[in-house]
């Protein structure tokens, strides 16, 4: 299976309203929930792939509850989340029917104790044999040490398991110097990790630091990929629209399943794209429409440039 | 003891956020929880007077449980609420740190089956054998007949319990038929009720369709009753500047705190404005004052008028 990690998860809430004007009181027309946090989302993308996944992070409380009971009934996603006396946040996106804009509130979340975040480590440890990778997903929920993700990095390689990190700052930082096999840094992230606003010299730099590949996602303009085995650029054949919600940690799903297949790096990346436009132009936050999945597959291209890193 | 019924219970949810800001995302600072529902906040007030109180109405779902553990920690305040298998609703009060002001956001909540209101009705009469007195209070949850506070009304009468209707629209037209002993409308329930603005006239009208007294919440005016006993006006010695959230709710549990107590209107009067005033100004919306409640007790002065009704 492959595992993903989500220490900062979520009940995802999307609440329809008209048209959301400060100050005033709206009825809400329609409430969704769903799992949430990006490994979470990572997961759920991995499974409609068809892979066996496992879920680790933290979970508690009622709002917990929820989102165990939420994961339940998600096919071939196992729940291997760690009980926490806190209470799981809640994150909810007010949808304006008039403009089509969504205003994002989120809560902090709850804070891990020095015990709780011992019996992750260990839980991890343990699932960390029965996988094939492991994705380490999102931002560190107070309590966590800042360092986290570089241990956690650190595990899984003397474990032999390949290992992707999808964070920023400096939970980032330390964690690239962990060496994991891929990060997968916007060009926000990047920057603030290298201090370079130029994609290619900030990926190099960033490899640099420790990572042995580095996908940059430049938006719409796609991935840039520099690893030991080469550099790419890939980008939609046409500019998708819709919501970017979740088109990065689909990209993540494309490259850690691909990775898993031991798939080369071009077909590593088509699949990343695809998933991510696929993600943009579905109709529901985080989901992917399958159907331009499949036919953005065959219309990506891949361009190899001149040096490999 | 007293019983208070909320067929729409809520868990009432607020937000601290800096500035709310349209299509921006936000962290939220701080996250309360609170049993919420017009009902709810009537029976924390009462219990805190002193009261023994039965709340019940519906719980259903994850949401449900929170209500219910939420109640469970208040003193003197007994969870009669029916089960249902929908998921109790969740408002979402958003504070602005910036400007003081709110933003409100309602789930529509979950619709009854026939078979649980059956149910609820069963319980209610079962409960009604112990009740001093019954407070009908807030909107009606989907599924539920627009008549049903009607039938609630009469079933209390038939059962010699004196009983307080403040809810709107239709559900209180129909309601004000059956007779109840006092409704509490705001001016716009009251001109919604009878057609007219003037607050008097609409007043005795609301008599003559049925209420045995009419307490109408003129806002920072106070209040203005009309009785078999007499008509009377009331209002805080200052304008109480503050929230007015569930200063409605404050004034109803002193109405009918006052009446299970068997004081005289005026002092039914003096207390549901005190209460009423003590709960603007708390710093916690639905809460009120203690020490402003008991100052304002002795400032309150009420006013008869020429005419009994």
């Amino acid at each position: 299976m492959i595992l993903t990690v989500t220490l900062n998860t979520a009940l995802d809430i999307t609440y329809r309203v008209r048209s959301l004007r400060p100050h005033a009181s709206h009825r809400v027309s329609e409430v969704t929930e769903r799992p949430g946090g990006k490994g979470v989302n990572v997961a759920r993308v991995l499974a409609a792939l068809g892979h066996e996944v496992t879920v680790t992070g933290f979970t508690g409380g009622a709002t917990g509850r929820v989102v165990q009971e939420l994961l339940a009934s998600v096919p071939d996603v196992t729940d291997a989340l760690v009980p926490i006396t806190g209470t799981t946040r809640r994150t909810i996106a007010v949808a304006d029917d008039l403009t089509g804009d969504t205003t994002q509130l989120n809560e902090p979340g709850p804070t891990i104790t020095p015990t709780e975040w011992s019996s992750f480590q260990e839980a991890y440890e343990d699932l960390l044999a029965s996988a094939s990778a492991v994705a380490l997903c999102g931002s560190l929920p107070p309590g966590v040490p800042v360092g986290a993700y570089a241990g956690l990095v650190r595990t899984a390689r003397s474990a032999g398991i390949p290992v992707l990190l999808d964070t920023s700052g400096e939970p980032l930082r330390r964690g690239v110097a962990a060496r994991p096999d891929i990060i997968k840094p916007n060009t926000e992230e990047l920057a603030e990790l290298t201090g370079s606003h130029d994609p290619l010299r900030a990926t190099q730099d960033a490899r640099r630091r420790g990572a042995r590949a580095v996908v940059a996602s430049l938006g719409p303009k796609g991935l840039l990929a520099v690893s030991p085995e080469g550099r790419w650029r890939t980008a939609p054949p046409t500019l998708v629209r819709g919501n970017p919600t979740g088109a990065g940690d689909s990209a993540v799903a494309g490259l850690i399943s691909a990775l898993v297949e031991h798939l080369p790096w071009p077909d590593r990346l088509t699949r990343a794209v695809a998933l991510s436009a696929a993600t943009v132009s579905a109709p529901v936050a985080g989901e992917f429409d399958r159907r331009v999945y499949q036919e953005l597959l065959g219309r990506v291209t891949v361009t190899s440039e001149a040096s490999a890193a």
